[in-house]
C-alpha cells in the first residue's frame, strides 16, 4: 500500500475523499492479488499441507484472510450481505474466541473441503462484495481503518504462506522447491562487520499513529537509552559455522537453561534447515536444497540460538528499544527502495551490499526484549481487540521484516513476536554491545 | 478374480497355460481399474488426507499398491526395468524393513509431491510394465503366484481406501459425503435373531492351498470343537442402542479391564461415528450424516465394545474356529452371489434379508480369538515374508469380509486382524453361546 | 499352605472340622508373617518407592493385602467390626471398581501417610480381627474359601514386593542391594539342553477344583495336543548372550512387529537389568550388581525378547497347553521339594542341576498363548469376580512360578499373565519345537 | 544473618576480622539449624515424597544444601577434605552442568538411599568440616562471600521445603497437615484497599553491593518511572472470590492467550489449593484443609490468574521497577520487624493489619516484568555462575518474600522468578494503575 495515501484515508488532508477511497480500493486489489500470486506455484495437494500445529495450509491462509474481511467488515457493513458458507465462520476463524470456538488449529490440514477451487470462489465472492462496499460513496471513516487492518493482516499471512509451505515441503525426502528457477549468484566480497555507536539519549519509541500501525506499536513514548554499539549488518552463515565448529552446540555455558533443555530434547546440532551431506553443508531453501553460502545471512534461528551465538561472540542481542533507536538514527536515504523485501522476489536473504545495514528486509532480527505492552496500552474491547494484546507473554520481539515481508507493510516501529524456541520464521541475528 | 481360474494359474489342469496367463492379465486389469474407480469421487485434496497414523491417504494407497508390483515383481523379473522414481521405494514402502527403513507412517499425509496426477502416471507406468511382463510367454510358475499376491494385496487396500477416507472426511465439521447419491430405502421387517446349533466334532480349519490364500490361513488342520450355538445374523443398531440405553457404557462389570480404561481415557459413550443431535441419533456414513437405522447392522465397534455387548446380552463372541465351522456348516447355495460385497456398491451394511445369515459380506465379525499362528506356520524367508506373520501378537481375528471387500478376495478361511481398540474398520458383532 | 489340608477346608473328609479350622488359622499366620519377613530388609524410605505405574510401594502391598481381608471378609463377616480407617478403602483398593473408584495407581508412591509404622498397626488390627473371626466355631464353609483366596492373593503380592522393590532400587545409581549377603557360588558344569518328546494325545488341562485354585484355571477340560518336543531346562544367560552377540537386537526379521517397535522406541539392546561395563556384562540383582553368570537362567525378558530368541534359535515357545502337558508328563517324584521357590531364600534363579527340569520355580516361563478364558469360564458376579476375568485380553500366559513364588502357592495348572512388553517380573524362556 | 555484620565480612571496617569470622560461623549454625527445624514435623516417608518434577523431596533439599557447601567450598578449600560419598556429587547436584550431568530431576523421589538418617549424618559431616574451615584464622576474603552465598542458597531451599511438602501432602486424599497445631484466629476488620501515588522520577534500582545480594540484583542503576498508583495491601480471598463468582474463569477476554490455553488444558476453575465442598470453599494449607478466610491474602495464583484478576479489576500488575520504587518510597520504620516472615511461624499469609502495606513478607507478588538481566549484567565464569543468569528467559519476576522467607534473606531489591503457569509457590497479587 502507498503509505502516503493510506495515511490520508484516515487523516484526510488535501486530497479529496474520492481519491482516498479510490486508492483504498486499488490497495485492496493489489494486496489480494499478491496473495494469490504467492500460491501460484503450488498444487492443490501442496496447498493442503499442514506440517505442524504452528503452521497452516496455504489454502487455509487463502480462506482465513477472506474470512477476516467477511467477519469484521462485510457481515456488518454491506447491506444485505449473505454469508458465503456458514461453516466457514468456524473453519477459518484463527483464534477469535469472541466469535465462537475456532476449529482446532492442529487439524487445519484435515479440511479437504472446501477444496482449493472452492476457496478461490470464496475469495472472488469476498472481493466482489468488498468492491461493492468500497464503491459506495462516501464510506464511513472507520471503515477505511478496518480495511487497512484487513489488508495488513493479509500481508502478514503472505509471509506465513512462505514460512509454512517451506516447513511443509521440507518434510518431503525429495526436498522439493517452492519455485523452480534457480537464484542468481551474488558476487563481491562480504562486507566486513563494523560496530556503529549510538549515543545515550531519550529516543522516541513507537508510532505516532499518523500512518497505519498496529495497536502494539503504541502509545508512542520517550525511552532513555544508554550508549551502545550495534553491528553494521546481519550475522552470516560463515560466522555461524565458526560457532558450530567451535562446539557451540555442546557448550552448556553458552545457552539459556530453557534453550539447553530444548537442544537436548531435540538432539539439535545445527540450524533447523541445515543438512550435513558427505560433501559439506547444505541448506533447505524455497529453491530446494542448496549448498550453504557463507556470505548469506544465517537464517531460521531460534531465539535460543541467537542468544547463544551472541554470548559466544562476547556480545549480546540489542533490546527492541536499542534496535529502534539505531534503525532511526542510522536511517539511510534510499533504505526502503534498496531493502530486500517481498517485491524483489529473491525468496531468500541476500549478502549485505556495500553500505547496506539490512535493518529492514532480509531477516527478522531477534531482540533481547520480552514482548510486553508499552505503558498505557489498552486492547480494543471488540473482537478485533484479540489481535495483539493477548499474546503479550512468553514471546520475544523481532524487528525489521524479512525478504518475505511486503515493503509497504513494515515500519521501524513494527513489533513482530514469536516464542523463543521457534525457528521456522525467517529469523536472523544482529549483534549489539555496551 | 475368478477363483476357478486363479487356482489353475498355480495348479494347472485342463485349461491351457495360455488361457491361464490370459486370465491373469485380465484379473490384473480388473483389480487395478477397481482401485481407481474407488478414488474417482475424490478431489486431489481429499486424496491427500491422513487423519491418524493408522490410516493413510488415498494417494498413498494408489502409489503403494503399485510399489508392491514394482518392488516384488518388476524390479527382479522384467528385463531392463528402470525404476520410475528411486525415491518411491522409500516413500511408498509400508512396513518392509528388509527393503530399508520405510518413510514414517504418521507423515504420509505430508507428501504433496508426487501429486495425484503424478501418482496416476506412476500407476500407468507400472501397468504398462506389468502388461509387458505378463505378455511374455510362458511366465514362470511362481510369478503367477506373486501376481496373485499383488492383486490380493491391492484388494485389501481397496477396502482401506474406504475406511481411511471415511475417517478423514469425518473430521470435517461439514460431514461431507464420499459419494453424493443417497442410499435407497430398505423395506421389510427385521429378521428375528435365531440361534443355530453346531454339533461337536472335529472340523477342518484353514485353507488346503488349492486356491489362492494368504500364508496365515494355513497349515490346514483339524480342530475339535464342542457343541455351540451361533446367531443367525449380525447385531443391529437397534439392539446396540438398547445396550447403550441400559447404561452399557457406564457399567464397568461388562467390560474387559483394558476396554474400560480405553473408554475412560477417551470419554467414549457410543460407537465412534454415532452422533446424538437434538432430534435423535445419527451415524456418519460414506453418504454423510444419516439418521440411525435401527435395522441396519451395528458398525465400527471396537473389540472391547463387541465383547461388552456380548457380556451384557448374556452371550459371548465365537472363537475363530467356531465361526469357520459354522460358516461352513451353514453354507447356503447362493451365499456368495447374494452377499453384500463391494461389487454391490451399497457402501454400507444392509439389513439381513429373509434367510440370509450374513456370514460373508456386510461387516467383519470380531471373534474372541487372539491372532496367532496355526501350528506349523512358517513365514517366508524373503521380504514378502513380512506380510502376515510378524503381526501375530496383540491383535484379534475378524472373519467374513464386509460391504467394502471384493467378492473374489474373501474366503471362509480368511483371517483379518486388528487391535482390540480399533474401530475405524467396518466391524460388527455376531453372538455365540455354549 | 499345606495343600492337603486346604483341600479339606473345602471338601471336608476324614479330618474333623475343628482340625481344618485350626489349620486355616495356622496357614493365615504363616502367610502373613512371611510378607512382613520380606519387608524386613527395607527402610521406611525404601518401602515408600514407586518407580513406575506398573509397580507399587512395599508399604502399599503391606496395606493392600490387609485391605483385602478387611473388605471381602471382616466387613461382612465379623460381628461389630469397625473399619480401621475409612480412607483406606479408597487408598488401598487396587482395581475393584465395584467398591468405588480406586486411588490412582500411578500415585501410590505419593501416600506418605499412613507411614509404615501405621501400616504395621493396620496389619496387626486386621490380624487380631481375623484371629477372632477364625476362632469362632464353626465358621461357615464359604468363609474358608474366601480366606484361602485372601492368602493366595497375599502370596501373589509377596512376589510383587520383590519384583517391585528390585525395579525401584535399580533406579538408584548406587545400585543398592535388597539384601546384603552375597549369594553362594554354584559349582558344576551346566546341564546340556536336551529335547524331550511328548506324544500326541488328549491331555487334561486345568484344575479339577479339588484343591484351591484360581477361577481362571477352570473349567478343567481335555485338549488334543500334537507331537512336540520341549527343552529339558531354561535358556541361560550364556545362550542369550550368543543371541545378542549374533546381532539379535538389530535383526528385525527375528522380531514381532510390535516387539520391534518397542525396541526402537526404547533403544533397547539387551535385557532390562543387564549393564555393560568396561570389564564385561553385569546384571542388577536383588544382591546389587553382579557379574553376569553364563550358567544362570536368563531372566527379566519381555515376551518379545523370548519370542525373538526362540525364532533365532530355530525353535518356538510352547503353548500353555503343551507346557502343562509336558510338566505333567515329565513330573518328577521330588519335584516340589527340590524346586527353587521362595522358601529356599536364593532370591535369584539357579543353574539347573543334574536331572532337574525347572518346570517349577526359578523363573516364570513365557508361553505363546494369549491369556483367554477356558471354554465355559464365568467370572463371579460379586466384587471378587473382578479378580481374573477382566484381564483376559492383550496379555500372554506364563507358567511355573519363580524363585520368588511360595511353594504352596503354585500348581502345574496355575496361569500367570503379563503384557508382552513387560519385563520387570522374574521371567525366562523354555523352548519347544514341533 | 545479621546484614550489618555480613557486610563487614566483605568490606571490613571497624570490627575486627576475628569478630567477623565469629559472626559468620554463628550465621552458619543458625541457618543450618533452621533447615532441620523445618523438617522436624516430617516422617522419613514424608521426606521421601516428590509430587511433580518442579518440586523436590525434603530429604533432597537437606542433602543438596549440604552438597553446595561441599562442592563449592570444602572440596577446594579445606585441606585434606575427603568427600563423604562420591555418588552424592551426582545425586545432589541440582542443575550445575559444569559439574557433570545432574541426576534426573523428575527422579529425585526414587532415591531411598541414602535414607534420611544417612542424610542427617551427611549434614553433620559437612557441618563439622565447615566448622573446622571457619575456625582457621584468618579465612581468605572471598571464602566469606562464598559462605554467604551458601547460606542464602540454603535459605531459598528452606522456603522450597515448605512449598514442596505442601504440594506433596496435598496429593493425599486425607489432606494431612504439615503441622498439627491450629492457627490462631485473626480479629479485626479488613483494612480497606487504598491507592498510593508514586510521583514520576528517576529511581535507583538494584543493589549497590554493600551488603550481600545475588548477582541478578545488579548492576545498580537509575530507572525513569512515570506516575503510577499502587495498592496499599494484597488482594484477599474475598476479593478473588468475587472474580470467580463473576465468571472470571469463563471469560476468555480477561486472559492472556497462553493463560487461557493453560486453563482449558487443566480444566481449571479456581486457585490450585481451593476446594469447593458442599458447605462452601475450603483451602488446603500447611495446617490441612481450612475454611476459606475471606480476609486472608489470596495465595497460590499463577501469573496468568494474577494478570486476569487485574484486568477484571480494571487495573494492572506493577512492573518490577514500580514495585521497587514504591516499596522504597513507602518504606515504614518498623517494616522488617512487623512483616510476616518465616521466623513468625505463622505458616500462612495474614490479614493486613492497620497501616501495614505487606510489601515484605506474607506473599511473593507477581510483577508484569519478564525476568531479564539488568544492563551490564555478566554471569560469573565458574560453576557458581550458573546460579541465576541462565534462567533469564520465559519467567516473570516476583518481589517481596513470603511468610516462608527468612527475614534476613530478603531485600527490597531481591528478584525471585517463576514461570507464568506455576502456582505452587506462595504467590499473591498487588494491583497497580496508571
Amino acid at each position: 500500500m502507498s503509505q502516503l495515501i493510506t495515511n490520508m484515508a484516515i487523516h484526510v488532508g488535501e486530497v479529496t475523499l474520492e481519491e482516498v477511497q479510490h486508492q483504498l480500493l486499488s490497495d485492496y486489489q493489489k494486496v489480494r492479488a499478491e496473495t494469490e500470486n504467492l500460491a501460484l506455484p503450488l498444487s492443490p495437494e501442496d496447498m493442503q499441507l499442514q506440517s505442524m500445529p504452528d503452521a497452516s495450509p496455504t489454502k487455509w491462509h487463502l480462506a482465513h484472510t477472506s474470512w477476516f474481511f467477511e467477519t469484521f467488515i462485510l457481515a456488518n457493513r454491506l447491506r444485505g450481505y449473505q454469508t458465503f458458507n456458514p461453516h466457514f465462520n468456524h473453519l477459518f476463524n484463527s483464534y477469535y474466541n469472541s466469535l465462537g470456538t475456532p476449529f482446532a488449529r492442529p487439524n487445519r490440514g484435515l479440511i479437504s473441503r472446501p477444496d482449493s477451487a472452492q476457496v478461490y470462489e470464496y475469495r472472488k465472492f469476498i472481493d466482489d462484495s468488498m468492491h461493492r462496499l468500497l464503491s459506495e460513496y462516501p464510506i464511513p471513516e472507520n471503515l477505511a481503518a478496518l480495511v487497512q487492518l484487513g489488508l495488513n493482516h493479509e500481508q502478514q499471512h503472505q509471509e506465513l504462506i512462505l514460512t509454512d509451505i517451506k516447513h511443509a515441503l521440507s518434510t518431503n525426502p525429495m526436498a522439493p522447491a517452492y519455485r523452480d528457477m534457480f537464484p542468481e549468484d551474488e558476487d563481491g566480497a562480504l562486507e566486513p562487520l563494523r560496530w556503529l555507536s549510538i549515543p545515550k539519549d531519550f529516543y522516541g519509541i513507537g508510532s505516532n499513529g499518523d500512518a497505519f500501525c498496529f495497536d502494539n506499536e503504541g502509545p508512542e513514548h520517550q525511552q532513555f537509552i544508554d550508549d551502545f554499539v550495534i553491528a553494521s549488518r546481519l550475522v552470516t552463515n560463515g560466522e555461524y559455522l565458526e560457532f558450530i565448529e567451535d562446539g557451540g552446540y555442546e557448550q552448556h555455558r553458552l545457552w539459556l537453561s530453557d534453550g539447553w533443555l530444548h537442544l537436548q530434547k531435540n538432539q539439535q546440532k545445527h540450524p533447523f534447515y541445515w543438512r550435513l551431506n558427505s560433501d559439506g553443508w547444505y541448506q533447505y531453501s524455497l529453491y530446494g536444497l542448496l549448498p550453504l553460502n557463507p556470505a548469506e545471512p544465517v537464517c531460521h534461528l531460534s531465539f535460543y540460538e541467537a542468544d547463544a551465538f551472541a554470548t559466544w561472540a562476547g556480545k549480546r542481542l540489542p533490546t527492541e528499544f536499542e534496535w529502534e533507536a539505531a534503525a532511526c538514527h542510522l536511517r539511510q536515504p534510499n533504505q526502503m527502495a534498496s531493502a530486500n523485501f517481498l517485491e524483489k522476489r529473491h525468496f531468500r536473504p541476500l549478502q549485505a551490499q556495500r553500505g547496506q545495514t539490512q535493518f529492514l528486509g532480509d531477516l527478522w532480527e531477534w531482540t533481547s526484549s520480552a514482548y510486553l505492552p508499552y505503558r498505557g496500552f489498552r486492547a480494543r474491547e471488540d473482537a478485533v481487540g484479540e489481535y495483539n494484546g493477548k499474546f503479550m507473554c512468553n514471546q520475544k520481539v523481532l524487528r525489521g521484516g524479512s525478504f518475505a515481508t511486503p515493503a509497504d507493510h513494515i515500519r521501524i516501529s513494527y513489533r513482530n513476536f514469536f516464542y523463543p524456541h521457534q525457528s521456522w520464521q525467517f529469523t536472523g541475528i544482529r549483534l549489539a554491545g555496551d
